[in-house]
């Protein structure tokens, strides 16, 4: 199966993406000659990530007929200081709300996904150490 | 440096990504439970390496006084059928209109984002063959 993107520039340092029928806009910083238009390139593969992963999890919840909580991801990437600048670490965590959750069911969510589903959790690791917690109505689970 | 993305669920199989100040939402198809609110999140991943390496070459052929000339980036991932789903390949053209063009320029601009600037070229190509063509008005430069 093929995927595709396209970028169209916009001048400066702005491009118009173009994936699955929609558009958004990515720009660089004021400081490096961008307007600010729409967020950096290299973050949308934090996002690329995060929403991956994250939709394997409520997928695979809701199979387990777990579907009352909320769940925030917020994925950190750290850089090298050399070029090309890379995520030598990229540290992820699954941040569940909710009364009762089933927490052996959540961590099994997440480990499917991290093991078996997410393509873009198995890309992302041949490159970056990828730390993950999850974190249950504010306390982390073991 | 750190680079934070935040993804927020909002129900379903959509998500709220928030990426340096800027918000999408991504989505899945309707055929896996999705309303197709918004892009797939395995996609930003080739839309973050297009972004990323037109950014380098714009920046570097405007150091370069080549300022006139239209600049798309296309990127095709190919997909392997086993889970984790992977992109094996990536097809990466950048596609320059213009006239009376710099060729060698061009082809400097990108290779200097291919070999030094692009971190994203540089983590996936542990994952994946990425396989460049330059095409200037219509014909690839070799």
């Amino acid at each position: 199966m093929k995927q595709t993107s396209m970028a169209n520039w916009l001048g400066e340092m702005a491009f118009d993406i173009e994936l699955d029928s929609h558009h958004l806009i990515i720009d660089a910083d004021l400081k490096v000659g961008g307007e600010n238009k729409g967020p950096r390139p290299k973050g949308l593969l934090l996002s690329s990530l995060a929403g991956c992963t994250g939709m394997d999890v409520v997928s695979i919840l809701k199979k387990m007929k777990v579907e009352d909580y909320d769940l925030k991801l917020n994925v950190e990437g750290e850089l090298t200081e050399e070029h090309p600048k890379i995520y030598h670490t990229i540290n992820l965590n699954y941040i569940f709300t909710g009364k009762d959750l089933p927490i052996e069911k959540l961590k099994r969510a997440v480990e499917l996904s991290e093991t078996r589903y997410c393509g873009i959790t198995e890309m992302l690791r041949k490159a970056a150490t990828i730390n993950t917690k999850i974190i249950v109505n504010g306390d982390e689970i073991k």
